[in-house]
């Protein structure tokens, strides 16, 4: 798949976001990205750099890529940007040069505190600049571009808003084959073979690491969270499988939670207290859905969640409610999370018309297992739109 | 394929590392990994962290991790740490005080301006764990550890050259499938394709970003360098083609460069002029494999092949003449290097016997394409060994 309009359509955006934020040039500095990426380079370049690059994009329009020799070529064929300097020896004349040509007042740089998405930028990076750029008044006028790349990432063009339809659509249809598979005895490590040669006949990759996407949960034993499925823990009648999922298709991702209930010789319906549960779960998601809309901050679609769940009688949920969804599982930017320290500031960050979330939470139930319940869903003006089909009832097997 | 032995082996490598470099303890600090990876987690975790996660060791033995709740069973099953500590809302307090414990006089941490292997640690992380440890003495004890990594990585373990040593010979093989497949007409584009297919039936990756490796310039008109392979350049007699490739197996890689000559119709044998200038990169090439042993410096081994090429009467490479391979295709740490800017103090680094660098080079010939050289080669006590079938001619087609 061609990347190239994909990778126009966000550096025009880009140049609109430093112009609303009024900041005068963004920097993206990197190298040897297949060991240290920045997670903006696919927004921005869409290949691999090996030598020390530069990316800069300004308030008045200039894209500028400041690349080994032997990376120019790759830059040239995107079309995007509007100087391709290219040197050998070293990057630093060049780099200094383009920057004091352009002179700005305040210089955006991959480096946050808050965001992972936009820290691409080392500390080892950071020193190096530093003294490529000594003796000159830049250092001074660093700051963060978290803020531009948040919006960047977050807001999603119309090429990155089809490409998630189609991961969401293709995991969909995996999750309708597992349940069709899956059977007493079955172990969760079969399960997750299963999925893993579907997904190498379709040539897909996972939402992430592929050792640990899907995790299935079987029953109440088997441990819930990021573990990797197990081949001690089966399918047993009377219990759930849970499963987190996501398929990572022309470079974005799904990221989904389903639960099966496995019906016990007899039964002809799930237990009355796992549909209880299952109907609190829902209700919380449903109160943090509807409380998205644009203008909002992240913490409060999360407490929405949180406190409708707490009300039903559940205990919290340790994890943030939501996360933008996109070239990653986790995405970066506005988490729609708790005003927790591990969550740094972005669960202040305001929703906007354009994010994809996925909105997740769960509760444990005795003797069943666990009951998550993940979807995904578009920011629009009036609020927000479901983009997966969100499960009303556990499915049953 | 169980990592967890490979994952031991090098944590008891690097309390071994610690000792000799009189490193009180070592700081591996991430986040998001998916996101923003540490080029160290697959030698000491081996698995991607979702939470602010930090894994400490130290001279005197103590492996601690501290993660988040949900990533700690994948932690224990490793085996290899001693303490596996969990925080939920957020890390700071049981990092602070295990650091605190250990009260080294040097924290090594993950940070480097010359090694990227070493610069796992964003910027923005600097930021948070010097305010995770302000009000302490640690800060100021902060050292970078591309000492520790580069020799971590660099000293090959059992299993790590096994693994290697396989990755060499699956690429070796594909080589020769591609050297019956190659006929006039077939685009550069149509050869990557076929490699992309062996790959995907053999289920393995690319050594390197999987759009451009192969690399594949046929004749003397397709641009050499990193630039992917293109529809309208194909196999014509007379010239060459010219492959840089590698696979990536058991997430380690083989890097190799092959040369074919494709015969017009009535020849026997290739040009003598392309056959003259074979040979001439053949003797720079041995120059400095015979070069390489343990306790030389980076450079020297660059200039001894540097030098030899000159002597012969072509231009020097505009690269470095080795890197390291392992789990990347460029590994980090010492580079075969010539002293220049890019390369920051990377070519002043020493060989050691365990080390594995893949060692290239080449030249432009006139009418026929370009010629690179590139074999991956074992350090031992006495000196290097091939560990590829060292290219000796071109090939014919």
């Amino acid at each position: 798949m061609d990347n190239h309009p994909l990778i126009c359509e966000k550096l025009d955006q880009a140049v609109t976001i430093l112009q609303r934020l009024s900041i005068d040039a963004w920097l993206t500095f990197v190298r040897e990205t297949v060991l240290t990426p920045d997670p903006s380079l696919n927004l921005i370049v869409g290949s691999e750099m090996v030598w020390q690059s530069a990316f800069i994009i300004t308030r008045d329009g200039k894209r500028i890529a400041i690349v080994g020799l032997h990376d120019a070529e790759n830059i040239r064929q995107i079309g995007g940007y509007t100087e391709v300097l290219t040197y050998v020896q070293g990057i630093s004349d060049t780099l200094r040069k383009a920057l004091l040509d352009i002179n700005p007042s305040s210089l955006a740089l991959n480096f946050s505190e808050n965001d992972v998405a936009a820290d691409g930028l080392g500390h080892g990076m950071m020193l190096l600049l530093r003294r490529y750029l000594k003796d000159t008044p830049l250092p001074d006028r660093f700051i963060s571009s978290e803020k531009v790349i948040d919006a960047l990432r977050g807001q999603k063009s119309p090429i990155e808003i089809e490409r998630i339809k189609t991961a969401i659509a293709t995991t969909q249809s995996i999750f309708k084959q597992v349940g069709e598979l899956a059977r007493p005895g079955m172990s969760e490590l079969e399960i997750a073979n299963y999925v893993h040669t579907r997904l190498i006949e379709k040539g897909l990759g996972t939402a992430w690491d592929w050792d640990y996407c899907p995790t299935i949960s079987c029953g109440p034993d088997s441990p819930v969270g990021h573990a990797g499925p197990q081949a001690q823990y089966t399918v047993q009648p009377g219990t759930l499988i849970h499963m987190d999922f996501g398929v990572r298709e022309n470079n974005y991702c799904a990221d989904l939670q389903r639960v099966w209930y496995v019906q016990k010789p007899g039964e002809d319906a799930p237990p009355a207290d796992l549909v209880s549960a299952f109907g609190s779960a829902r209700k919380a998601l449903l109160a943090g859905f509807n409380a998205l809309r644009p203008g909002a901050r992240g913490w409060e679609i999360d407490e929405a969640a949180r406190s409708t769940l707490v009300a039903e009688g559940y205990p919290e949920y340790q994890h943030a409610f939501g996360h933008h969804v996109g070239q990653m599982a986790h995405d970066g930017a506005t988490v729609l999370g708790p005003r927790w320290e591990r969550y740094g500031d972005t669960p202040y960050g305001i929703i906007e018309a354009g994010n994809i979330f996925a909105i997740e939470l769960g509760v444990v139930t005795e003797g069943y297992g666990y009951v998550g319940l993940e979807e995904n869903v578009l920011v629009t003006e009036n609020g927000a739109v479901w983009l997966s089909d969100p499960q009303e009832a556990p499915w049953l097997i």
